[in-house]
């Protein structure tokens, strides 16, 4: 069996589970080579699990020639020009979301992506690899729910998370380019059309914090796509039962909701609390096997020389919708594209 | 309109509750005596309600002979003679399960009964007239769920309201009489067959006190139908989480089940216990509405002359069974009907 | 038992299930006259549930002096004119929503129940009546979700109406009139706040026939409210399970969810479809008991000198939302109010 | 990392899938070998998965020195001898269940397990490592539901399983034997106790074909335990939903139940048939990851020198169990143990 030969770069939280499951629930695929520029992480991982190789420069990195891929969970200010130095080196390019952090950037990708047209290159939207995302769309491909009407997409971090959240509000972009861009891919996948028309409102209900970034602890959105599909979007920091990410889609002739109790697992509690399931914590919980199954995908589409249906135009595409509903938040405004 | 003329033995809770909805909630039928040993209970009744005849002695009240109806709430111990006398003065009578407390009343009302075929009996096995139970007994009939295989019918009151219980205990006949008559009941209409093996057990899991009347706090049987259908019945005084009372029917061809979530109203909460229902907390919040309705379906019943689905033999069946439960429970032995 | 004495004009669909509910389901209250244009259904009524006087001239039945309220289930484009009338000649007053069709019908109804402090007013805005939704306003109101952040509300016909809907599409002021004032009016409820910036699309996506109406068949909107609050609106004409009400309010601590599955009753049937619940089909199914509840209401409102909590504002506040939904969604554009 | 190095024998569906499992998703096992008297499914699975040895004669593949455990999936009759003849070769050995088809043979494995302590043996009970299941026993030993009052175990496999059902009928020993074995299990585990009285009931309802071999195609038992603790299973082959593996516990303090909603994802659907959840079709999809859960576990329990959680006992009593079920339905009557 062959094995694609995989170098990862990045071990932060969401990293160093891929760099795992790479290495251990990828049948065919080799974590040969991993790197940070945090010197004690590359060591750590390298003992631990056996990893041929370690790096904390990545250019170094992309000099090895025993590597089929490269795989990047970097910091997102870093994605575009790692992705396409590592094409221009050779290789196939998994990288996380988002693309980038600027329009330009991603534009940069775009440019490296097609300059490769023999390479895999692929986007982390892992949700569109979630069982159960992958499961809806199958049924509205097979025209089970008719013609799409509304997408409804809610993103909504637990409360306990919220110092974390505090802490990096600087750096997140915004709930729209941090979170709800995400529900943008979704949208976008499910109702087969671009945005047209957006308007986004939000506030500090509970954070006055995030004010400061000119951003809200819960905000939302209403769009309009070109084929008169509706979108609306909820990002919020408050949520009190846990990791929510749950998802809607009504069509003409069905409806399907994706998740709309993240249950924990299979157990129901009756006790003085009434009838209840307790919630997924995290997105690590929540997308556990998504975050494999992506890079299953990834890994067989090399293998089978064929391309995933994640492309850097998404990435491009989603960019470019949540700062439109930044700005209409940001200002107060209806913001057509 | 024709209204019927009804007189209400017993103002105890449910009592009380059947005399409001035959005065408010029956369009067809009046409430025009009330009787009660309680000489304040009959007159705060006749007071707020505006009824005509008050009386404390049952003999008098069915010497009215504007009366159309009798309805008896009163003791248990009470329900047979009363039936018997009611029936003989004339009437058309309505009767609280159970029919008795022995055997020997059962077969008196049933002889009085059958004296009076001219004459709507009535036996309160409300669970029938709620709307779910109705409504799963429809698609069964209609072959829905092909063959029944096996019924489950779950009673469980709430642990908060165990005082009560415990007080009670050396009245209620035991957990089988007292609170499994009702899923023995359902058990006989959906399965459309008589019991004719069953293997009873339990304990006392929480409250000893129990101990000392032969009684357990949750008891369990297994039974097996004359048509090969099996029925498997729990009863608890413990509940957690509320007023439980589940049922499920598991045909060849689809399965049925009523208030698997024991839900208060439509509210969804979703807070730090995860994401839950409240539950209802006794029988009058969870049976409102099938009180009103078994006791329209007695008044249409006498106005189109015709006999209710309930008869006094599902009383005195019930009731065998229920004993035989008992025996089995008290015995640790297999009985046989 | 003081009983009010109501006479009830309008006896459609909808105004007859309000009389039938007047006389018997409200026990402090009497039908005693009905009025109708058709005189065919006045004298249907009238024999049927022995209803003392009938009318086909609204200004007749006002002349009536021993009536105590005027019950309104008139046509739309009557209701204000009629509470006047009612008013003036002395009545308390209840009046199905929506309150007019236009805001200046809306203002003569005000003032008219400005002139007259001495006399209950009510609008039927019924959803505040539901045991669920009432519940949930408690919980709020008891701090239990912290400060709402958003509301989302979904009114949704189902499909199988369709062709009354398209009939109807002429007479019904567009969707968010027709259909989304309700939710309106429970965002504003739930939310205590007046909406201040409103952005609305939709479309015919499976009926062209409401375009001629410059209507959808769905719809939707976003509107922030004064104190920051967002609330989502969808209103559709195509559900394909049934009659769909359903509501949210995310709150910093907590969330509320009410009726997110529209459920028949207590049944779940499991088969070869899976798990399912079957679903309501009109609001006479789903809101029932609401129906009553409400005029129980207004009845004890008369009985002991206190105002409802649904006033006349509400229903201007409500209508003046939908009109401006209304006018964002025809003229593509963010509305200000 | 240490990986530990397994031969697996038997390669029949769930055989095969245990050995992909070891191959590519234990971090720290490698399947070094596999066997099968099939020569071709040996050879197939050697050069799909680059397996370096194949053996069709199980003695042969006991001489490989470089192994270290043994992982048995072979046919029930086979299991006792083969555990016992590799732990006499040295190594540490996984057995599926059941432990064996007679109380004999097990014995025979409990001597083998007693002779070696030195190795680890653990028996295939999947259902402990199940997510849902794992974490309702920690909820049930930190005493969140109190005492244990009533276990419930549904085995239901899919209706449209019945052909390959009836075809293996003569060989599965029965219901109790080859599908309430897991829920006898579970019992043991749950309710911490030994079954003490059993009575079992159930019938031929829509294949007559099990009555051949004295089974039915729908059982279900009654049991009490040592501690007074009682049990309820239902076993069916006739599920037409999907395949239904579903638990209750009934404690004084609260309730668990797991999976009582088989959901195949978390995909909800809303059409024609109401609100519905589709369902598991069968126990590869329902387990997958208590299939590779359990098998991780055996792996650590090597590297760790410590004993799983199941031992060979666990095989002997659950087995001694279902063996009284078995002659209380078959004989109609009541079994003490």
């Amino acid at each position: 069996m062959k094995k694609i030969k995989i170098g990862a770069v990045g071990l932060g939280r969401l990293g160093r589970k891929h760099a795992e499951n790479i290495a251990f629930r990828i049948p065919n695929a080799e974590l040969l080579a991993v790197c940070s520029v945090i010197e004690e992480e590359v060591a750590e991982v390298q003992k631990s699990w056996g990893v041929k190789y370690g790096y904390t420069d990545y250019n170094e990195m992309l000099k090895n020639e025993e590597l089929d891929a490269i795989f990047i969970a970097s910091p997102s200010a870093l994605h575009c020009q790692q992705i396409s130095d590592a094409l221009d080196a050779g290789f196939h390019v998994f990288s996380e979301k988002p693309l980038g952090t600027t329009l330009e950037e991603c534009k940069l990708a775009e440019a490296a992506v097609e300059k490769h047209p023999d390479k895999v290159f692929m986007l982390g939207f892992m949700r569109r690899y979630d069982p159960s995302y992958a499961y809806a769309k199958k049924k509205i491909e097979a025209g089970e729910i008719g013609k799409p009407i509304l997408f409804r997409g809610y993103s909504q971090d637990p409360e306990h998370a919220i110092e974390g959240a505090i802490k990096y509000a600087g750096h997140s972009g915004g709930q729209f380019i941090d979170m709800a861009v995400h529900d943008i891919d979704l949208a976008r996948w499910f109702l087969g059309s671009e945005a047209k028309s957006i308007y986004a409102i939000g506030g500090c209900y509970a954070h006055p914090e995030f004010g400061q970034y000119d951003d809200g602890d819960n905000v939302s959105a209403l769009m309009q796509f070109e084929n008169g599909a509706m979108a609306f979007l909820f990002a919020g920091r408050t949520a009190p039962h846990g990791y929510n990410v749950e998802t809607e889609i009504i069509g003409t002739k069905g409806i399907l909701r994706i998740a709309s109790v993240p249950q924990k697992n299979l157990v129901e509690i009756l006790d003085e609390h009434g009838v209840r399931k307790e919630c997924s914590q995290d997105f690590l919980e929540r997308f556990e096997q998504a975050y494999v199954d992506e890079v299953q995908e990834f890994v067989n589409c090399i293998i089978e020389n064929r391309k995933p249906d994640v492309t850097v135009y998404d990435g491009t595409k989603s960019t470019i919708i949540a700062y439109a509903a930044t700005e209409s938040f940001r200002e107060n405004k209806l913001v057509r594209l």
